[in-house]
């Protein structure tokens, strides 16, 4: 089969394969030295489907709920109780700090080894609500070959997600064939622990980095070094890491995922509270953004239809 | 030439084939898959000479006289004028805080694309004051090969350093063929500036991590997010990582460069104030640690000899 075969012809495919062919050229004005072949992609809308919530707050409901049977005090504290009733309302209240709280309670005051296992187990056998599949078959197939074709032209592909980085990294290789060190994400504050022959890192209950915004750009600073060559987003969250990578010299390449296919999908963007797509869209335009349809240039959106 | 040329028969050698027979061997006991074989080296002491101050110092040096050609008051201002006067009982009086202005002040305020540059033309020219050569000229020989060999066998290799990240970042791929995004190292904060269609990283005179010591397997775990299978240091600040790489379960290698080679290098362990190896020298059997000595185990010391 041909390299991306779930790409429908026209303007996106297109600035797609004339892009990679450019700078891939030897001798050309645009060529990029392998090295130098980074390609950043978010993760939740972009690689794989974010509805009705981000697949991290699934995650989040379930390990509280493991958690409130072993602690049964839990179902009667906030935020946890609201959490388990599914009381959006009072969540929204109870604001920021409570959805940390949670965070923190879901991802922390475990090591990373111990935090592995679980989310390891968690996606072995955890379905989407809608889809009625395991949510690691809700990838997006477009953007697995899409990996799969930059790859075969020399890129090296990263995840740059504002979910918790240990969570994507416990299924991210199996996935998109990313490995787990070039996986960047949000993430806690880890503490190394010594006892004899024993040593682990223990995950904290405190901010290290909340992967969003203007923060993605700076974590590719931190964990890559380089300005990218080409991004995809889907939202506002992504537009620095998107201007960042245009903006630099040479050819590249930044291009956003639009959610329009309600029969295949769902169809969103500005009124998606979790993750809205506004500015990104308004803009496009303007900082050179290449906007993807789902509904016009996939022609088959989930990696686990059949071919 | 065969692998590991520069390297004398004896244990050490022998450990490390042994290792990477075992770990590479299809069906084996022992056997590691590539995405495990994730190897990790310090820098300063480790893959190049540190003597008699680390190479970082050189370049601090080098550019606060830089700064204080355009700013003359800074002659007069401590600590530059400690620094510039190669006042070092000053410089411990004035204690932790001046290093690090000292470091903020040529590190930072910047971009990092500008950092990148000044680093280049740095490196290009900056030779090595006992040895007459670029300080890219003093990588150690057996461990470049030592590199080589285990990129060779499948592992990907990343340097874990006390240095400043982008410093390292900007010599690295040349001198080790290890890539900017496998460098981790001391950093500042970063923060994200766009104007139209320009954007830029700006480097911040606030600390975003000393990596040294325990924060060396923390940022493994940030950066990486998997256990190394071998890791190579050379003073008390490597020993939690060299425990964290050997306390993992399967077959696991740590090293220790001893420097007891007057002759061809220098010969110093306890004494050296900016970098001591004392517990890990100590410990080295207790924790299963194997003393590589320069004098011992190494035929040629730098990579600029003739072969």
């Amino acid at each position: 089969m041909s390299a991306l075969a779930s790409w429908s012809e026209g303007a996106a495919k297109s600035a797609i394969v004339d892009f990679v062919a450019r700078v891939t050229k030897e001798g050309g004005s645009d060529y990029v030295p392998p090295a130098a072949r980074i390609a950043t992609f978010d993760n939740d809308g972009t690689l794989w489907c974010e509805q009705p919530v981000q697949v991290q707050v699934f995650f989040l409901i379930d390990r509280i709920k493991e958690l409130a049977a072993r602690d049964v005090s839990l179902k009667e504290r906030q935020p946890y109780k609201a959490l388990l009733g599914r009381d959006t309302q009072t969540l929204h209240a109870l604001g920021k700090q409570a959805i940390f709280e949670l965070a923190f309670a879901s991802h922390a005051g475990i090591s990373e080894d111990e935090f592995d296992t679980i989310a390891c187990a968690w996606f072995a056998k955890a379905t989407h609500p809608k889809f009625g599949r395991l949510f690691t078959q809700c990838t997006y197939r477009p953007q697995v070959e899409l990996l799969d074709y930059l790859r075969a032209n020399g890129f090296k592909t990263f995840i740059v997600s504002g979910g918790g980085i240990d969570l994507i990294r416990a299924f991210a290789e199996q996935a998109y064939g990313i490995p787990r060190e070039q996986v960047i994400g949000s993430s806690v504050k880890l503490r190394f622990e010594a006892k004899d022959r024993s040593t682990s890192l223990m995950k904290l209950a405190e901010l290290d980095s909340f992967d969003d915004r203007e923060v993605k750009p700076q974590n590719i600073g931190l964990h890559i070094g380089r300005r990218p060559i080409l991004a995809f987003g889907n939202s506002d969250g992504d537009l620095p890491m998107l201007r960042y990578t245009k903006s630099g010299h040479g050819a590249r390449l930044a291009l956003l995922v639009h959610h329009d296919d309600a029969e295949r999908e769902v169809a969103y963007d500005r009124e998606f509270r979790l993750s809205p797509l506004v500015e990104a869209l308004d803009k496009a335009e303007d900082y050179g953004i290449t906007v993807v349809s789902m509904k016009r240039d996939w022609k088959t959106v989930f990696s686990q239809e059949a071919r």
